[in-house]
């Protein structure tokens, strides 16, 4: 295996299947990136117990500038091999593999001796078959997963509720993810002749996903099988684990009825909320308190150490009773964030039972439940 | 006490203070940063048990816009005060003291009642005599400090090396910082009559002292009391405790004759040091190993491990014996990041004495001194 190389090209590659590698594994060889070298260019593979990347640089892709002498594959160290690349003093490397599984990294004046481990030894990657893939823009898929997983769960008491719960039927796909205290729930329309699915992504498997593809333009394939799920695109293969078990039926819980409504710029609330939360951090019960009555929308937050805060809000319009309701500020924050600069339409039943948000716009399938905190 | 004033010009000067006030003062009163305003403007102060900084903001300072309406001083808890100003709705603010130590603090609709301390019970500064100031341009001091302040002892075992010693005798201004196993030394002359002194000055306040300091234009008046420093800019006071206890004499420690030198440009022989470090920094020593000879200069870098590096150096010039040294890559990452981009010159007695490097331009009084680590 010999092949020298453009050092950036290699450099993103690199840290493309490093998402996947933690050097807290259990099984030393997943500490290390896989490179394979064939005629048609590099293939680097990076894994842990949730997720697979794979990565392919073609020896056509201009930028890569590749000249392969010999074909051949490694495991390397991932740690070091990317702060020994990232620190090379030229432009270009070139990778050589020695006796003994040794790797030699050269570039200008400088040589390393890398120790490896034999590639045949690294686990193959599950075989999923591709042919009922279904297709979607990035740009659509980073916005469904950005809307919705920061709702996950992060305790592992029921895992379930770690993972986003996708639906694909008849053509509308549904991603819902709730950790109990709050739920958000969007619905988009797809085209094409699909196949039905009904799978739980964990959640942090999708955050690694929408940070690994970047380009917005891509068309992701999506596949899969038993346990596993493939999101393919060009250059790129990204493995996660499903979760196993019945999703609970979250479409009984959101409200149909309310008697209170309020339309707010999210930018202005949440900046609103956000001074309040300044000092219910400090409470003993990190609460925000919400009240809407004839006169006046306020925000209240109380620390009895530091002091209090209020504020009144400008709101768009408001209908219906009056209410005084208190919340975690952080679920509302995290809300507001993932509606973007929008307007948003809050709805109430009473201070006990869960609100909603749902964009002001009525023709976007979106929506947010948020449980408020009793007080007495 | 009322005060209206832009919130902008008002977070710079609490950034400041911030600066010398620490969450984990014994003190409860030092959590916190004390306000007073006289007819003439606000003055903030900050304090710990090493540093206090105070900064005036002057009524006529116009960029403050600033409205006073009555003076009096409270004391605000530092940390909130300061998320609370920053995330204000507008760019003006107004302070109020209230009824029983509370401020009222209000921008736009939000409005903050916060506890305060009465600032009469908030320590005094020391007073420092200021008749026989020592003037130096900042952009001088904080040279001065960052080329020697990294060598200063982080152990406690040996407090007096946890300080800068500095020593102006006959306008010659000395500072020079050791661990023992490296030194870094510099000398520069100054003008005027000054009278001399010898004072030792914890490290770390030199630190936060280059980072308040940051208009580089400006002039420094330095005065000196038993056991303070003071550091006075136009709208800034700087004090530091000195160190107690006598310097060792470093003098002697600095050879004057050689058997080897050899000059190099720093950034090239820095980022090959880096990559040597790389593999040495997972060694059981964490040494590189520096090999000249009458054909090549080589740098060696290893780790059981993982590998090794080895790298042909390009230098400016040599002369002397050859010579075969290793030494800790972190010592010499630091001394050649504070010589800046020049041309230096490194001079070896042998394998097992302290080694010099110093500016190759020999007009410049800068001297810096690594003990090699011996090896088998």
């Amino acid at each position: 295996m010999k092949v020298t190389l453009n050092r950036s090209a290699f450099l993103e590659e690199l840290a493309t299947v490093q998402r996947a590698i933690s050097g807290k594994t259990t099984i030393p060889i997943l500490t290390g990136v896989k490179i394979k070298l064939t005629e048609n260019g590099l293939t680097l593979t990076g894994s842990n117990a949730d997720i697979s990347i794979e990565t392919f640089l073609s020896v056509n892709d201009e930028k890569a500038n590749m000249l392969i002498e010999s074909t051949g594959s490694i495991v390397l160290q991932a740690r070091f091999f990317n702060d020994i690349i990232r620190k090379l003093p030229e432009d270009t490397l070139t990778l050589e593999l020695g006796d003994n599984q040794q790797v030699i990294i050269s570039s200008g004046k400088a040589l390393f001796n890398v120790n490896g481990l034999n590639a045949d030894n690294y686990p193959h990657l599950p075989v999923i078959n591709q042919d009922q893939a279904f297709k979607l823009p990035a740009r659509i898929l980073n916005k469904l997963v950005n809307e919705t997983v920061f709702a996950v769960s992060l305790q592992e008491n029921r895992p379930i509720l770690t993972g986003l719960h996708m639906i694909l039927k008849d053509n509308q796909l549904l991603a819902v993810a709730t950790d109990s205290h709050r739920l958000s729930q969007r619905v988009i329309s797809v085209e094409g002749e699909n196949q039905d699915f009904d799978v739980v992504i964990p959640g942090k498997s999708l955050q690694e996903l929408s940070k690994t593809i970047k380009d917005e333009e891509e068309l992701v394939s999506i596949s899969m099988m038993d346990n596993q799920v493939l999101f393919k695109t060009e250059n790129t293969l990204f493995y996660s684990r499903l979760l196993e078990g019945n999703y609970p039926d979250t479409n009984r819980l959101i409200p149909t009825s309310f008697n209170t409504e309020i339309t707010f710029s999210v930018p202005e609330l949440l900046s609103a909320i956000d001074r309040a939360s300044l000092l219910s951090h400090e409470g003993r019960n990190n609460i925000v308190r919400l009240k809407i009555d004839s006169e006046n929308v306020m925000i209240y937050g109380n620390s009895p150490e530091i002091g209090n805060v209020e504020e009144k809000l400008s709101y768009l319009s408001v209908t219906g009773d009056p209410i005084e309701i208190s919340f975690n500020p952080d679920y509302m924050k995290d809300s507001l964030k993932s509606f973007g600069p929008i307007d948003i339409k809050i709805n109430f039943i009473s201070p006990i039972r869960p609100f909603t948000l749902q964009p002001a716009d009525g023709d976007v399938d979106f929506i947010q439940l948020i449980t408020p905190v009793r007080t007495n």
